[in-house]
Order: structure tokens, then C-alpha cells, then sequence
């Protein structure tokens, strides 16, 4: 068993994090430098981190179609800030069909300005607004330090884009998509977000406002978990998507888009893992629960094994996604160890005395040890499980959000800010200068990671760096 | 209305195709040459196909992950009929990050070779097979002369990449998934296609044995609309996916693969259409029924509109996609044209009779005129759209395979073959040799599509070519 054993994460977070994604087979290192392998264990969790958001996206009026995978060069030279932000990262394209191309095309890297183009073409007048269009898909950043979906060339995300008539309307949106992603993150992924906003400095290369849902992970560091952009007219005047309005006249439209990406399942793995592995939410899991039948004999199976099945097909029909582990070649311990290692949140064992005593034991991979572990009923079992897997889901949040919250500091001054950032987050007054922001991050490495829109104290107060006049507080912290 | 009349099928198909595609926005041209838009209509109609494909993935044991996009030219040179097959076609990067890559990087245009890699890293024993992992996503495959559907640089698809222990199983599961592509083509594309074994010049670049799907298109073209490939040692030698075998031995595994892509969207565009639009199969429609609410004045809206909107809910209750166009600009004739322009398979009207009568009316897209058209009870109005939904399901298919069946003609001799296949399929004897094949090809123009594992006559016939032996038919025509 040696071997699937993890570093610690006191002793090395990091170590942890990728032997964590390897052992539980989520992703893998591919020839590709900088590409990864979304594994089937991980790729199902993405399915069901998809159908979350998906479901949402499509209840708030949006529908997914496709745009290209190339863009012209001379499109993303079309917003100046945006390809000052995009062109260290991109991967080019240069030959087609056996001849060079005489105009480059890049692979995406984000989708505004080929989706603008499209729009320019149809959008011609207000009935034709809003236009509320997403897409899931794979992009490419050229990255060379790969860490598995936190930091890959190519990644998987939905992008969002959006135009509307109306400044209103789209600040609208951009908050609408931004609290569809934090409900997503907090009720299905467990994973207690903050939303705000974010600094000139760290937002979006075109936007006019970036929001952000900003989680902390189990080393207290940030994750930028998902991002909203309002994008003013920048890309509405750069590729001509105009409309005539009520009274005939032509006017820009004011566009939104928004991401989420594989990256978000790093944030469940940083954000609930302990030492024994993965801990997953359930209502994400691929598993629900695993069932380990135990015998001894052909005997003890011939007892065990029908019992065991009924159970199954009784979970099954009651849509928990349960799997039968009834491998003969290993061990129970073995198995418990797999499982654990997997994240799954409820464990069955069915032994010969549980049949007897019409009972199963359940164990909870929240709870290690007998504190987790009871024995039920077999009478209504999928209703007994059902109900275990929202205590359980609730119970992962409670425990983040507790986590969260007593890693949240106040710094009084300066020194102590320099000081509770190497192990959590400072909230303070901040005079939202650039001069200030770089300060910290000079001094610490802590970044700016949003101006929360909401636990604002109201009022003024005194920026934490310089002292000077400040409305809203930040958090700062060091991030991925 | 006269913009959006479309060119008459019997006029010209392919300029019918392109009108109908761009006025349904199904799809549109990109600024990117070569590459495609789809819109979400189409997209939505993709989803469906990917939900029916998808679901009899998981049923017959697969499940899905992600590959990389990028893949290493020396990759593609491993095997080399496939790299032959392929070279012609290849969109290349070359730059990354701002620098020239020391290898360049092939945009997928398939990914058995990086599959095949991985693969070799992950399976060890014969207990780590099957492998049965598919993948949903885009690939390149450079072309010039696009046709929306048919034939873009980028298209959307899944390919399945199983890896066995030995050969038997490997064909097996060539031949189960052929048999998965048929039962979702027949069952929820309402296209009756034929499943046969390809030619040699016919099959996959690498493969052993290629198997397809046929269908025969409104114009009597054959379209090939999915494929399954038995792929021998072919890769597993050339990547080295080796397991021990239960006597300790080292063994080289029997792969395959399978794709189906938005291609099928082409297909049912071609079979179900007629000259005033789309046709869809209610088990793909994005939308099985349209609701036109009828009122000429405030009090008519007033009574037509709770009835129409309770009907509206029973109907989404059950299940049923279902749209309410309770647009006041336009006239319920507008919208008639503008919904069949769509395919939507049912439309249901109601007006201030109707809501007296506790009626509504419905008319079926496929039969249009009041052939098509009834007057219905309000009571249990589901469960009526339900049925009526089953039928014209089973009367698409029924249209489509009395069509196919109408064109495939059993020439007596060279001459005729020569005829039949201008305007329909040529099913007859042929000794398998690649001189005949050419010959017809040259002559007409039309190849060989399959030689269907199903409908073989038995015994030995004299090949329509060249009179030499043959044991087994193959359909002849001219293909998109």
C-alpha cells in the first residue's frame, strides 16, 4: 500500500496536489508540453460540473453554439489592450493543407473577437438583442510551467458572450452570470466563494469591469475560481456590432462574457482533499457511493452477493450513482483505500452478519474513522443514503466555509498585513491605486483578489499601504 | 416572404442544402476559410445527437476523457499508412508563445496516435483491459472547398478508442459499435442506413478493416455517416501498447475506433428535407412542437392566451420540447413559414374557436396541407402530442427507407450499372479487385459505399466489371 500513499499536505501542499491528481487518476502529463489528459475519473467529473452549469445557463435564457478554433491574426490586433494581453500566449498556426498561410491563424485563446464578428453579422436591429450565447469548448494559452488543471496550455471552459442594447442590461448580465457561478461553486461544488471585483490591474485584457468568484484553497492561497466581464462598447466599436435602435438610429452594443474552466476542478481537489485523497461533493461525484460486498467463502458469497445486489438496483433506480466493487482479486482494506484515494462520499460493507441483522454499515469519506461510520437498516436504504449524501454535502461546505472564515484576517496596519498574508487573507481598506497593489505584491506576494460586492462595512476608512482615503476593502492573498 | 423561398430540391440540391442551412441558422460561414460557425439551433440539434450517441456509449460500457488537440508530427510517422492519409490535410503550429517550436505541432485531425501513447503508458496487464474510452470534441482536417456539414477544415465529433486483449474482442467491438451508429441513425435520425464493410481504397488510413454506415441522401447520393475501424496491431506496434497475458507473456493489444460527426447533421438535412425547409425527427428536434397563439384584437388575446399558456405548461411537464411564438410583429402565416422553414415537427394552433370548442388544432410538418392537419381535444393534450410525436417519427423513417429502397436497383449488366448509378445506388456482384473498382469510378464517377454485412444473397455471382468470381455484393454510387 506503500506506494499510493500521499506527501502530507502540511509537509508539501503542492507534492500533495499532483501525486493526488495522479493517483486518483484525474488527469495525466501528455507528450505535449503543457497539454494535459483529462482521465475518464476526471472528464466524468467535468460532465457533471458541465450539467450544473449548463442547466443553469440554460434556465437564465443563454444557448451553446460553436465558433472557430482559429482566429485571424489581424482580429485580435482589432482591440489593442486585448491582444497586448493575449499575444505571449498563443499558439500559431502557420501552415494548412501543405502550404504556409499567407495570413496567420491563432488557435483561441478566448473567443471575443471571432464571436464579435459573427455578431456584427447578425445583429442589425433592437429585436435582435439580447443575444445570449455560450459555448463550451477547449482554448490554448501557451503556458510552460503545467500544472494539471490549474495551469495547462490547452484547457476546457464554457465562455459566455453576450450583447445587449443597454449599459444597464449588460452590467445586469455580468452580475447574473456572476451569481449563476457562485450559486454553482457554493451548492453543488461545496466550495464557499467570495464575488467582487476586480482590480484595473488584474482584470480582463478589453473588459471595462472583471468580476471574480475568488475561493481559498487548503493552503489558504486563492483560486480564481470564475470570472465575469462587462466589456463595455471596446469590442462592439472594434468589430462594428451595431443596431438600430426604437428610433432608427445606430447604436454600439455593449457586450459581456464569462468562463469557467477544468481549472474549477482543481478548486474541488484543493479545497476539500485531506491526506488520505480526494474528497468530492456529491453532487458532483462520478460515485455517490461504493459498494464493498465482504466474504470469506463461496458460501458467504452465495449469502452475500444476492443481498447485495438488490441494494444496488434499489440505489440505481433511485438515480445514485453507485458502483459495485465486488473485485476478487483484492482485499476489502484494499479497496477502502482505492475508494478514499477517489474521493467517493459514502462507503457500503455488506458482510454475512449484515445480512443476518438486515443491516448494512455506511462510512462517510468525510469522517474518517468510526465517527463517520453507522450501521443501518437495509428497510428504505435509498432514502437512508439520500439523505446522508445532503448531510454530507452540507457538511463539506459548513467545514470550508468554517476554514475560510478563520483564515480571513483584519490586519490593524501594514507590519501585520506583511504578516497574515504568508498564511491567509488580509481584508482592508485599500486606496485602489496601482502604486499601492504592487507595493503589497512586492512586499508579500500577495495580489489584490477582489473588492467584495457584498460584507462591505460601508463608510470610509484609511488604505491599509498608504493610509490614504479608501471607500471599499479588498482582499488580499497570495493566489495560483 | 420571397426571400425566404428557397431553391426547389429538384431544381438544385446542392443550392437547396446551402439555402437551408443558412436560413434555418443552422450553421454560417466564419471569417476563418474553411471553418464553420454553427449556430444554436444546429448546435442545440448536435446536442441531441450527442445526448442519443452518448447515452449508448455508457450502456455498452465506454466512458469519456480528453486527449490533447496538439500532437507531435513524429507521432503521426509512426504508422505509416495513416500518416500518408493524412499528411495532405494537416493545419500545423508552429509557433508557441512567441517562439519557434523545435517540433512542430499537428492540430488533431484524429487522434489514435496520441491515444495509442497514452494508452501504452496506462495498461500494464490483462486486467487493465478492455480499455473503451471515448472522447467528444473538434479536430482539422484542412480543406478548401467547404460545405457546411459536409466538409469543413474544423468539425465536431467523438471518436472511441478501445484497446483488447485479442482480436475476437476487437472485432466484436467494431461490430458493436457499427451496431450502436445504425440503432441511433434508424431509432432517432429516422435514416434508414445500411451497415457494411469498406474497400480496401476505401477504409481508414491504418486500419485493418473499416466498417460505415450508408445513407442515401434526397438526391440519391450516398453519404457515409459514421465508421467503425478494426485497427489489428496496427498502432499497438507502432506505440507499443503491450500487456502481460494471464501466462505472464507479453502481448501486443488489438485496437479500434469509431467517429460519427456533425456530418449526421448533413444527413438528416438531406433525407427529411423538403422545399420548404427542414424536416426534423421529433426525437432530435430542438423543438418538438410550436405553439402559435391566434387573436385579432385585446379580448380574443385575453381568451386565447391562459388557455394557450396552461397548455403550454402540461405540455413542458411532460416532457415535451416545446416553443410558444406569441410574437405581436409578425402574422401567424409568417410564423407558419418561418417554422416549417425550421423542421419543427408539430405546430399547434389556437385561437378564440378553438378555446369555445376546447380544441386546438395541429399540423404535422411532414404532411403539409390539410392533410396533415387535426382537430384535437384539449383533454390529455400531452399524451396526444406524445403519440402523434411517436408517429411521425415512424413515418419519417418509413418515407426515408421506401425512398432508398425505390433507388437501389439491381443492374443485369455494365451498361446498366452505368445508368442506374446517375440517379441512384447499384447493388451487384464484384470480384473485389481495385482495377474494377477504379474502372467504375472512372467511368461513373460513383465508388463503392459498402459491402453490407446484411441482405447478401449467399453463394457466388459473376462481378458486374469484369465477369470474374465474386462472393459478395457492394453497393455502388456516387457519394458526398
Amino acid at each position: 500500500m506503500a506506494e499510493d500513499q500521499l506527501t502530507p499536505r502540511a509537509e508539501n501542499f503542492s507534492d500533495w496536489y499532483n501525486e493526488i491528481v495522479l493517483k486518483a487518476e484525474m488527469a495525466d502529463y501528455s507528450p505535449v508540453r503543457g497539454c494535459m489528459v483529462v482521465r475518464p475519473y476526471g472528464w466524468t467529473l467535468w460532465e457533471n460540473i458541465q450539467q450544473g452549469l449548463d442547466r443553469r445557463f440554460k434556465e437564465t435564457g443563454h444557448v451553446n453554439a460553436a465558433f472557430p478554433l482559429f482566429i485571424p491574426m489581424s482580429f485580435l490586433e482589432k482591440e489593442k489592450e486585448h491582444v497586448e494581453g493575449f499575444a505571449p500566449e498563443l499558439a500559431v498556426v502557420t501552415h494548412g493543407g501543405g502550404e504556409k498561410l499567407e495570413e496567420p491563424l491563432v488557435v483561441r485563446p478566448t473567443s471575443e473577437t471571432i464571436i464579435g464578428y459573427m455578431y456584427s453579422k447578425w445583429i442589425k436591429s433592437w429585436r435582435d438583442l439580447p443575444v445570449l450565447i455560450n459555448q463550451w469548448g477547449n482554448v490554448v494559452r501557451w503556458e510552460m510551467r503545467t500544472k494539471l488543471f490549474l495551469r495547462t496550455a490547452e484547457f476546457y471552459w464554457q465562455e459566455g458572450h453576450t450583447a445587449h442594447a443597454t449599459e444597464d442590461e449588460a452590467r445586469e448580465e455580468t452580475l447574473r452570470m456572476l451569481d449563476v457561478y457562485a450559486d454553482f461553486a457554493i451548492n453543488d461544488a461545496a466550495i464557499p466563494v467570495i464575488k467582487g471585483i476586480k482590480s484595473e490591474t488584474e482584470k480582463f485584457a478589453g473588459a471595462v469591469m472583471s468580476t471574480t468568484i475568488e475561493a481559498m484553497m487548503g493552503d489558504t492561497k486563492a483560486l480564481q475560481s470564475g470570472t465575469s466581464h462587462y466589456l463595455g462598447q471596446n469590442f462592439a466599436k472594434a468589430f462594428e456590432i451595431q443596431y438600430t435602435d426604437q428610433g432608427n438610429q445606430l447604436q454600439y452594443c455593449h457586450t459581456t462574457s464569462w468562463g469557467l474552466s477544468t481549472r474549477m476542478i482543481g478548486a474541488i481537489i484543493m479545497t476539500h482533499g485531506d491526506d488520505k485523497g480526494l474528497v468530492l461533493p456529491p453532487k458532483l461525484a462520478p460515485i455517490q457511493l461504493v459498494m464493498v460486498p465482504i466474504f470469506r467463502s463461496e458460501d458467504e458469497k452465495t449469502l452475500v452477493m444476492p443481498v447485495a445486489d438488490r441494494i444496488f438496483s434499489e440505489l440505481k433506480a433511485a438515480g445514485i450513482r453507485v458502483k459495485m466493487d465486488d473485485r476478487e482479486e483484492v482485499t476489502p482494506g484494499f479497496k477502502y483505500n482505492d475508494w478514499e484515494m477517489r474521493g467517493v462520499p459514502l462507503r457500503m460493507e455488506i458482510g454475512p452478519k449484515d445480512v443476518e441483522k438486515n443491516s448494512v454499515a455506511l462510512a462517510r469519506r468525510d469522517q474518517p474513522g468510526k465517527e463517520g461510520k453507522t450501521f443501518v437498516s437495509q428497510e428504505n436504504i435509498a432514502s437512508t443514503v439520500a439523505s446522508l449524501l445532503v448531510d454530507i454535502q452540507a457538511a463539506l461546505l459548513a467545514k470550508a466555509t468554517a476554514f475560510r472564515d478563520s483564515n480571513i484576517h483584519n490586519p490593524k496596519d501594514y507590519n501585520e498585513l506583511k504578516k497574515v498574508v504568508q498564511d491567509g487573507w488580509a481584508f482592508s481598506w485599500w486606496c485602489e491605486s496601482k502604486e499601492c497593489e504592487a507595493k503589497v505584491k512586492e512586499d508579500t506576494k500577495a495580489s489584490t483578489r477582489c473588492i467584495p460586492l457584498e460584507r462591505q462595512p460601508g463608510g470610509e476608512g484609511a488604505c491599509i499601504v498608504c493610509g490614504g482615503k479608501s471607500t471599499r476593502k479588498v482582499y488580499f492573498a497570495k493566489a495560483y
